[in-house]
């Protein structure tokens, strides 16, 4: 791993734990890479919908925010992302033990930055495709965070 | 109120009741009316993401939700919805006291409801749009509710 | 009309007459104002899909300029706009007489314009909601048009 | 190739050949198989936007028809299928020789097919992505064909 990596990683993973909608739901930050990062999140009761099942709109943050850093990971230093837009496929019920959300950059601009992320859920032990999602984030000069 | 208003009411807060992901975040189910839904969420420290604003994953739950019991109500009792897929743009940042998330029906079909939903943050009482959705949904069988 | 309005008015018509696509198909852009535009065309063979109606990615194509052009409006004129990224639901069949595809303006930001359209398909003379877009602009710099 | 497979393709040809809105802009199907499909398209005067571009929306519409083809090679023969929408996102100007959209299905359900397609622009024989979309397709009883 390079030094820039390493920062990079770091940033990533700062910016992630002041996140506190992601300590809420129980998410993790399981992996980041260039253009690549992985987040979790274990089936427990707090996040489910009528069903049982994760609700849908937690199976969006985690593919949101999955996405989003893995576009974070292609900024320099004085940059940040914003998230501008999503469009999100929810193909199967988000049941069983866990959710991995997978994000990776598609393209990177230097304005703009397209993005995608594949939720799967793990049943079993085996990993089944729950949600599909596009996404657009505009690379902005950083704000201070809290 | 029609008999039949009444009880399409109170199937959509019994479903609301059950998502225990709405529990979670402090969602709560303002109004229920034929083919709208109106839910608010306090802006609270839990639902934050690294600015300090509401994050865009919670905003897109609440917009997911409005829209989907939006269509709830046009579905007769022994079907349910199911969301298929939601785009949304995030416009401005989810600060201020709370936000307002209404849902309502663009057009519905037998097998699939096209809806959307507008999500505003509240600041100083005046209210402003930060988010805009626009969404699929699909008809089935009831299944047991949890 | 303000000196300026005439002005990009102009701009507007001349930009949309250097796009062969919409002769190739026969739209022709009826009216524009601050903020919308109004693009339609009529249903004639060349343009239809397998059953008759006219083919949704033309409908896609009328409803993705008439929101790109009533952003253009809101420019300055040393600045264009680009199309990011579009979603558009097609809730019924493109059938009647002729298509009317309505553009206008959700939220201006300096670099981000987020659009919507409606198109609206005409049978004997009553408009119905054929097509529901959301879209994302981008404004920059002028290049040299054709 | 198996009876199934010759007899899926020739229903997607036919179904193609019939789509006057794809002869007008001068795309060819040129392969079909279970799950994918791809479109052609040259550049040509005819379907520009105001820079010389091919038009976003004539980029929208190969998409849109290739991977809703990719669905249709994946439904029986008393079936057809319907596009419910689609997100497309323009990542590269459409410039260069021609386009190459190619459509797969990403999950088949009963009712609803997921699908995804990207569109490649080629300049001096080498391939860039120019455009990425997801879409939902509707599984439908055959409607007689034109």
């Amino acid at each position: 791993m390079k030094d820039s990596d390493i920062s990079m990683t770091t940033r990533v993973q700062d910016s992630f734990r002041k996140q506190t909608a992601m300590h809420l739901i129980k998410a993790q930050l399981i992996s980041v890479r260039h253009g690549e990062t992985e987040i979790q999140i274990p089936h427990w009761e707090g996040i489910e919908q009528q069903h049982g099942f994760v609700h849908g709109g937690v199976v969006g943050m985690i593919a949101d925010t999955a996405a989003g850093y893995a576009a974070m990971t292609l900024v320099d230093s004085e940059s940040t992302v914003l998230t501008v837009e999503y469009k999100l496929n929810l193909i199967a019920p988000a049941s069983g033990e866990k959710l991995i959300a997978r994000g990776s950059v598609v393209r990177a601009g230097r304005r703009l930055i397209v993005t995608k992320a594949e939720v799967f859920a793990v049943q079993d032990g085996k990993e089944g495709l729950c949600a599909l999602m596009q996404q657009t984030i505009m690379v902005v000069q950083d704000k201070a965070e809290k």
